[in-house]
């Protein structure tokens, strides 16, 4: 598979704060086109720096793509850079510049002088439109032994998105291999990643041809079955082997595919049996409905739910008894379990999700200290409770929590 | 400022789907100990690739950070690729070997042969033991003139960070430079990018000793302060005058600063006074209640809310009469009221928010289309209702719904 090297330029993306998604959003375009990302660099507004990267990735790579620092200022390097380590130099298109100061105008706006910058294109580029923004793109094509074919982009995403779709892939698509990469993604809860890879690595060797990562994302777990071939279909055909083995293997942990979220996988399910379901939290805070109701549609299946965060929400809207709550406190079984079976009575509803724990930082007893859960859930055939103590910090134990009693009511259908 | 190269190695960093967010917070370590990082570069499990990579970054930077790929494997390419090129070979420590086999011991299990490749130490380098993992990090001075330090660190964030807080940053700091890098972050609401940019662009060319960025989130807008001097204070003496201008420029619409949520800024307010506060969420489906409870100490000002999802719901349980639901909709300026009146009322709390609308995909009328958010907040002053209209799609709606409710809570402190 041909490869690709993506340089991303400037000084903000080497922040602590900013990173650079554009290559994300390529990659995943390049990878389905053909081609296989080898290598990103990131380099600030330096221009020396930014032509030795330039060099390597000409050396290393079949194709360059870099996005940003094509503005109209000092620190917009890109242009310069890449004429350097070519050896070549830049063109003023007049055009260019007559489009700039037209587009000013409409703004009714003057060019400043500086975007006479923007109309300099390398010697042998060919300028790329940029109808959101100022900063036109390039293309170059070879132009002798040994050079390769670099794409210019702008940086921000809603300028390099459709002048990569409208003027990129169709002039990359004859470079691509012969091979297109496909990626399928299973999803997995309550299994932890090193008990993910004793099931699964004895399978691995059986199918070299796919390329198996796993990724444990604060939510569940994912196993990417990554494979090439000339066409998305014989993709398929390698993967799909290896993936049912993977789903026997995993059985009931293997909740869906894709960009499935396991709310959307319940949300399914409900709606299949015509259910509702309502939910009552107190240590998720609203996680559990607030996941639920991110589903387009979830209105169908979903009634509403109470947050119950207090001692009084949960006597006065859900009826639990002050003298329950007493006894034996608001994190415990037995409240776990009148919230759901009330919730589920109260409001008519075929099922009950009921959460209730201590998400810490505070908070917590010596039996149940922080990360402790009681989750109930009520069906038609009446309430069960489980009790489960997390690792983890407030906000890892409320995700876990809500993930937990989502997936268990799933294994309920 | 010395400057501080990173190399990501691992091919799984170069998919569609995962990044490298190490570097993010090294960054900021890096750059409070007084280094800036001026370039990173990320390569998959290629040997001469990576060789060259580490080549480029010895030339340009003053010490070198890699993480990942010091695991057992024949991917595991980091070691090797170091060492190829600093022109030198890999010693096997003894030590490491044994201390290695321990850790399996402890797991009942027998090393893998493989495991050996891990006791391998640049020549020249000393291991930097790794308690949470199998691969020891790396530290190597420079051995002769025109080498530079090299630090190389495990690829799992548990693993790297521990390992860089307690052996590395103490091995970093004489090398540091004279200045500190110091970033203040302000946090806005309320105001779009441009009409920021408007507001606040005088400002700047006045104070060319600060750098300011300002960061689009789906949540809010952020104005970035960075200022460089010998010491946090004298970096705090460069950006306050600028902040107190900024502030004053932007008055309300500036809510907080640092790391601080708009939720924990509302949760302060309402601390302050002693007062309660309960949610009735339609449209946004228990995000505005997640959003609160996710701040620790959250009970002590939120009673809790209700996700009166479906109409039924908003009767049953919060009292809107079916007639008002059939005469006005359910998204509507009527029952808006009606839900934080009825909340405030049956919870006792001192304020009540209330949220309705149409997050779309489908759904919304005429007049009142997908986007259509209505608001209302209950008060001891009274009740009061909002109609928004917002773009972009199911997420984002829901998003800035959450963010305009919460926002209005704040104004009326």
């Amino acid at each position: 598979m041909p490869k690709v090297e993506i340089i991303a330029v400037g000084s903000e993306l080497l922040t602590p704060e900013r990173m650079d998604t554009n290559s994300l959003w390529l990659t995943a375009q390049l990878n389905e086109l053909g081609f296989e990302v080898s290598a990103k660099t990131i380099v600030g507004d330096q221009r020396e720096r930014l032509s030795e990267a330039f060099r390597q990735a000409f050396e290393w790579a079949d194709v360059v793509i870099c996005t940003g620092g094509l503005g109209p200022t000092e620190d917009d390097v890109t242009r310069d850079s890449a004429a350097q380590a070519l050896g070549i130099s830049q063109v003023h298109h007049e055009s260019l510049w007559v489009e700039l100061q037209e587009k000013f105008a409409r703004m009714g706006r003057v060019t400043p002088a500086n975007n006479r910058r923007q109309a300099l294109v390398l010697e042998g580029a060919e300028s790329l439109p940029n109808p959101n923004g100022t900063a036109p793109g390039q293309w170059r094509d070879p132009q002798g032994p040994g050079q390769k074919p670099l794409v210019m982009l702008p940086g921000p995403p809603r300028e390099l998105k459709p002048m990569f779709l409208n003027h990129v892939l169709e002039r990359l698509r004859p470079l691509a291999g012969q091979n297109v990469l496909l990626r399928r993604i299973l999803k997995v809860f309550g299994l932890g990643e090193s008990a993910l890879d004793e099931r699964l690595a004895h399978l691995y060797p059986q199918h070299p041809e796919v390329v198996v990562t796993t990724l444990f994302t604060p939510l569940d777990l994912e196993v990417h079955l990554a494979a090439s071939a000339p066409t998305p279909e014989g993709c398929l055909e390698r993967i799909m082997p290896l993936e049912e083995k993977i789903r026997q293997e995993l059985g009931q942990y293997c909740y869906g595919q894709g960009q499935q979220s396991l709310a959307e996988v319940v949300g399914q399910l409900l709606l299949e049996r015509q259910a509702t379901l309502v939910t009552a939290e107190s240590l998720t805070g609203g996680l559990v409905a607030q996941r639920i109701t991110e589903v387009a549609g979830s209105s169908q299946y979903f009634l509403g739910g109470w947050v119950c965060y207090s001692e009084a929400f949960k006597h006065q809207q859900l009826g639990v008894s002050w003298e329950m709550l007493r006894e034996h406190g608001a994190v415990s079984e037995p409240v776990a379990y009148a919230l759901a079976m009330n919730a589920r009575q109260q409001s008519g509803a075929d099922y009950a999700l009921a959460f209730t724990g201590y998400a810490g930082p505070s908070g917590g007893t010596e039996q149940d200290p922080v990360g402790t859960v009681y989750l109930a859930v009520a069906t038609p055939a009446g309430v069960e409770t489980k009790r489960i103590q997390f690792p983890g910090d407030r906000e890892l134990v409320r995700s876990r929590a809500a993930q937990a009693g989502l997936d268990w009511l799933r294994r309920h259908f």
